[in-house]
């Protein structure tokens, strides 16, 4: 193992072959001797790949487990050449306009009723927002496009783009409570299909738009900028060129907001999570993301970290998901829910642990001084 | 004249030599031919040392000419043969453990009598935080010192290091109110001087320990780690020097607060301040920032930009100035009184176009996870 998680590990043959200075918080269970040639050769791909086929087993909480040995490698570093091997081997699939949407379509377009069964009633899939600890999910996503409306200080008859827009339920939001007009754009077909049917439902059509189409063909000029959770999937060598985009659409007193995934300092994501889940995805470190910012003289006006809420999110997305195990094996198999459940329980692990951080960035041109003198607005009582 | 500013100038026999396309919200006077040659060989050195000299006078509003130059360069680039010429020409004093005791002599240790004239009573020098539109000064300072406090959730029993102290105002501000155990360190003898006398006639000797050295010095362990208005003196290419340091002297638990004048992007500073007012001095931009955090792992939970406060604490402290110029020029000469008034009337004009902004940046360990879940304790009333 590498670093000293508080795992043991035993083989198909009862042997136990790892056990840790500290008591365990969890067994792992290789089964199948391909399990190890598996790691051996492809790290955390053969880990997931193993556990998704069922040639190994968890015995005791699958979380539990998985910020355990993150805890234990956040102090251990491979050696140079094989962490060259590795990421030549899991190098990031690229973003293109050509291969974006393939990337995308992987994840998103897998079907919505699947998304239906453990997302909040408005399909919201990005980090929420728990104002109070006995928050549930509904109020927290709630309270999260509320916290972003409030951030970018949205009034009636502004003008909002946004750039990634999911299943739909922020931009309609913003409409819906906030009076502003919104152009949203997306790549995943059955997102932007959800989307335009709930709000021509809410007969907000005429003040919603969502256009299928790649955010890097954003045209026209707008009061304000909001991407949340698509910069994951951008890369850091196309940020020049989204800061670009922004400060071509955006207007002298604008204002804009970017959520995202992020890290500490620059790092490839999970090869497991880049090949399985989220082909050409990189959660950016900030010195990465002062890239879309330094070149166009943006500045940042408020940075927030909301690393717990993600894995409270993801928490609450696992649980869930949990229940309804059944109902997606019979929609897809076994492997597809053990690929998930590793999914949603490493995402928990990971923003528990600190390998993940969820950064909200909020911006306006240097010279825009229509500012708020605090940030109170955002924490005042409705 | 660089760029196309909304100012007129005219030389010494009257001829008006530059016209704004728009109406000049001021007029630059050239009383002496000496100022040109000046401000064609060293650019802002040559300005600055003009008017210091009295080679030149400014009609109107000096902080209004001021923000019109300075809107006025923000679209002009120099030519790179220029650009890498002033750089030369310009470039920062080191801040090695020898010289910056020289950088930081040359303006905190040029008399507390002279500070005392001008600043609030605690002498705070660095920018204050005004909750409401119309609070004074002094009241500006303690929201600021209380800002701070809250960010970083003192406690009573917490131990503080505080790199930098200044006069000492916030070291006793937060061991009075807060509790806390303070170590505070500023190789400024003459501020140092002041902070204990003050300590002591409020009775905290025992709480709060003022140490004349360098902070590359600091020894011992603390829960916060605490630096108001020093990046600034550090230079980015200490930065990851700064962040080993922080990473040696906080606990697992610890929480650190960095506070410094900043850039949107990478640049030198103005070479007058740097060379007539803060020698060594550079402020940093996020991405030079992240320099002291992203190798140490640390989470950046919180920025804040308080751009818009700097240009009201500096436009209070030219006011105050103003109001002893007299005194100010008994105590020194008229030459001083003019590069003060100039630097103080320049830093309203960098801060209320945006060429200069203010970051607080907050962050902990990776894997602390005794964080609030939100920000509103920062904004609780009393």
């Amino acid at each position: 193992m590498t670093g000293r998680p508080a795992v043991s590990v035993s083989l198909w043959d009862g042997q136990e072959v790892y056990t840790p200075a500290v008591p365990a918080v969890a067994r792992l269970r290789v089964l199948d001797r391909r399990a190890l040639v598996r790691m051996l050769l492809r790290s955390d791909v053969g880990f997931g790949d193993s556990y998704r086929d069922g040639l190994m087993e968890v015995e005791g909480d699958l979380v539990e487990f998985l910020e355990a040995v993150y805890r234990g490698l956040a102090g251990a570093q491979p050696s140079p050449a094989r962490r060259e091997m590795m990421a030549w081997l899991n190098r990031p699939r690229s973003n293109s306009l050509a291969t974006a949407r393939d990337n995308i379509r992987h994840h998103y377009d897998i079907g919505n009723d699947f998304y239906r069964l453990w997302l909040d009633e408005r399909m919201v899939y990005t980090c929420a927002y728990y104002t109070r600890p006995e928050a549930m999910l509904e109020e927290a996503q709630l309270a999260k496009m509320d916290h972003v409306a409030r951030k970018l200080r949205l009034e009636p008859g502004l003008t909002v783009v946004e750039a990634g827009c999911g299943w739909g339920a922020l931009a309609i939001h913003m409409a819906q409570h906030y009076g502003v007009t919104v152009r949203a754009y997306n790549i995943s077909h059955e997102q932007i299909a959800f989307a335009r049917e709930r709000a021509t439902a809410k007969g907000l059509e005429d003040r919603v738009e969502f256009v299928e189409d790649d955010y890097r063909h954003i045209e026209g000029s707008y009061d304000r900028f909001v991407s949340v959770g698509m910069l994951e999937h951008v890369g850091p060598e196309h940020y020049p060129q989204f800061g670009r985009l922004i400060d071509a659409c955006l207007k002298p007193s604008g204002v804009g907001l970017v959520h995202t995934i992020g890290r500490n300092r620059p790092m490839p994501n999970s090869a497991w999570i880049e090949r399985r889940i989220f082909p050409g995805s990189r959660p950016p470190s900030l010195s990465e993301m002062t890239q879309i910012f330094e070149p166009f003289d943006f500045s940042v006006l408020d940075v927030e970290n909301l690393r717990l809420h993600y894995a409270r999110t993801c928490a609450d997305w696992l649980e869930r998901f949990n229940h309804v195990e059944d109902q997606v094996e019979r929609m897809f198999d076994q492997r597809f829910v053990r690929t998930w459940r590793l999914y949603l329980a490493g995402s928990v692990a990971a923003f528990t642990t600190g390998s993940l951080q969820l950064f909200q960035v909020l911006f306006a041109r240097a010279q825009n001084n229509e500012l708020p003198l605090t940030r109170r607005h955002l924490y005042a009582e409705r």
